[in-house]
């Protein structure tokens, strides 16, 4: 099973430059870091996860297994488990609540496989690809019902109601992200719609629910939802960023997906804003018409670097990661907090 | 807005004979009592089903309503409702709970069409002919949230419970389903499985919240599930032989999805076993090798009438009605008591 020490080398380098923004201690120090302080909660987690997604149905484990157990970073509970512990929690709860998280985000990313259309996710072939969209879009249901039913179990109210909230407004933010597919009248606060509820209303979550299970005051539960909240939208900029700049075989991940499905992206805005009348109607047809050639993705990510649109995208990611970090300041000093600053940095720093 | 007051003509009567098994009432007198009975709940629950799928991204309200409002019978919330006044419940947490069943049932459609691919639900062109693989699934998984975020504000850790494991359950049986697809080894045990999961899960849960809202011993709670389980897996009966013995005009319902798909249901089954060694031939390149031509599926159909499919199926149904009516045994005779024993017999009437 893939845990954060088993990253592929992918995820720690890139031959992307970032030209501006906080420069993290190198990845690997990060998450090693992180992974010896939270180390066995990790484990215990993990434990938990194979356990809960099983099923008499013996498709269920299997393809469940491929999407959660591939090797993916653990990121969401990792953020449980250690905001947990730096708000002092020194019981087991969070361990399932971890569980939870994880379920209700691998739900998301089969049910975005049938969405996307994506033939790679984490370098490998994609549990649609493999299995096909009904056994995804299946599977996915049985997850996010089993982490309602570990909530259940756990028997806090107050945690249903943050991941139940979470889970409707990612499919908000899904859905959203669908309307303004193809419409480049799409402007920067919309497109950050679609991230606060595609990406960072889990992120968001699964901070809160540390705060919550340690039984902390509103107002540190409230800064844990708002660092997770700026964290989750740092790190998709900067996948949106990585959608035009990765290299595919060091990342693991298909380039060119969201230029291919006409999504809207920061990049995209920003390129077309500032492109000339000709850079216009050239993203017109490629992102509104959906007419694309072969030769028109290297064009469009050569429009980008002519306005620097990888960089802006990079530097609003840092200012998102700013911003998580300030909201740590109501928390002691901590290893743990310590930590979850660098992770802030990391997930701007991954691309470098 | 469709109530069950409005049910199209073709819910009440159909070309399809009944060969054998319990005579109802006619179905419009059963369904009018009912309503009759729980009428002003209905309508609650229809006004919270329409201010609860409500969300700023319009395009969700849209596709919902499309589903949700089309005219469906509300057979499962009307369950939940029937339930809660026969155990003599009198406050107001089933209108809410009994949207929350709705809306997991809205969800299950969803995500089915998108497995499914089927082109008539109801009559009408299905959500997901009109937007898209894409739009069902997330639209799917907003309203299984929201039932969620709608428990979680009624406070019942009991609900909660009951409802995310039939959720799972659901998964679990749709997966098998497409497990046992395609595969004319599949027992009439394991078809059972598929229908207890996929259907009969759901019908459980909506009758036994209907006991627990109402704060009834454990006994009457599992009578009502094991009613809701049996009446499930009686509906399903139905609908399996209505897939090869329906008019589609009339029942506004795609004749030969389940056929086209390879989908092993017990008039399939029963055909194959009681066939000729031609006939198994012809069930296994139209089932098992998806071998198909147009003139296929009439002479499935006759082959299901040469050895009585249709109306063996009809009487397995009937067999499961007469269960369900005698787990109402343990209550005490009322108004509510007597439809839900008609609404048993109405379900394997519908067809007549």
């Amino acid at each position: 099973m893939g845990i954060v020490t088993s990253l592929p080398p992918s995820e720690l380098q890139s031959s992307v430059p970032v030209v501006t923004g906080p420069v993290a201690a190198g990845g690997e120090d990060v998450l090693t870091r992180l992974v010896a302080l939270i180390g066995e909660d990790l484990s215990a987690c993990n434990t938990a996860i194979v356990a809960r997604m099983h099923s008499q149905v013996a498709l269920i484990p299997q393809l469940a297994a491929h999407i959660v157990a591939a090797g993916g970073k653990r990121l969401r509970p990792v953020l449980t488990l250690a905001c947990a512990r730096m708000c002092g929690y020194a019981g087991d709860r969070h361990i399932n609540l971890a569980a939870c998280v994880e379920f209700i985000h691998t739900a998301t990313l089969l049910h975005d496989d049938v969405v996307d259309e994506s033939v790679l996710r984490r370098g490998l072939a994609s549990a649609n690809a493999i299995f096909g969209n009904k056994a995804s879009v299946l599977v996915g249901d049985f997850l996010f019902a089993r982490a309602f039913q570990l909530m259940v179990a756990d028997g806090s109210l107050e945690v249903l109601g943050i991941l139940s909230q979470a889970a409707a407004t990612i499919a908000e933010g899904e859905v959203l992200q669908l309307a303004t597919q193809n419409d480049l009248g799409t402007d920067e606060a919309r497109y950050l719609d679609v991230v606060r509820g595609k990406t960072a209303a889990l992120f968001a979550a699964a901070c809160e629910v540390g705060a919550v299970v340690a039984d902390r005051p509103a107002a540190e539960a409230a800064a844990l939802r708002e660092y997770g909240t700026c964290l989750g939208i740092a790190f998709q900029l900067v996948d949106d960023a990585l959608d035009y700049a990765a290299d595919q075989e060091t990342l693991g991940k298909t380039v060119g997906d969201d230029f291919r499905e006409g999504k809207i992206t920061l990049p995209v805005l920003v390129a077309y804003a500032a492109g000339s009348e000709a850079d216009r109607v050239f993203w017109r047809r490629v992102i509104e018409d959906s007419e694309q050639t072969e030769a028109d993705l290297a064009h469009a990510m050569a429009l980008m670097e002519n306005v620097d649109a990888i960089r802006i995208t990079l530097d609003r990611a840092a200012e998102f990661a700013d911003a998580a970090k300030a909201q740590l300041a109501v928390f002691p000093d901590s290893a743990y907090r310590a930590s979850l600053m660098e992770v802030a940095d990391y997930t701007v720093s991954r691309v470098r």
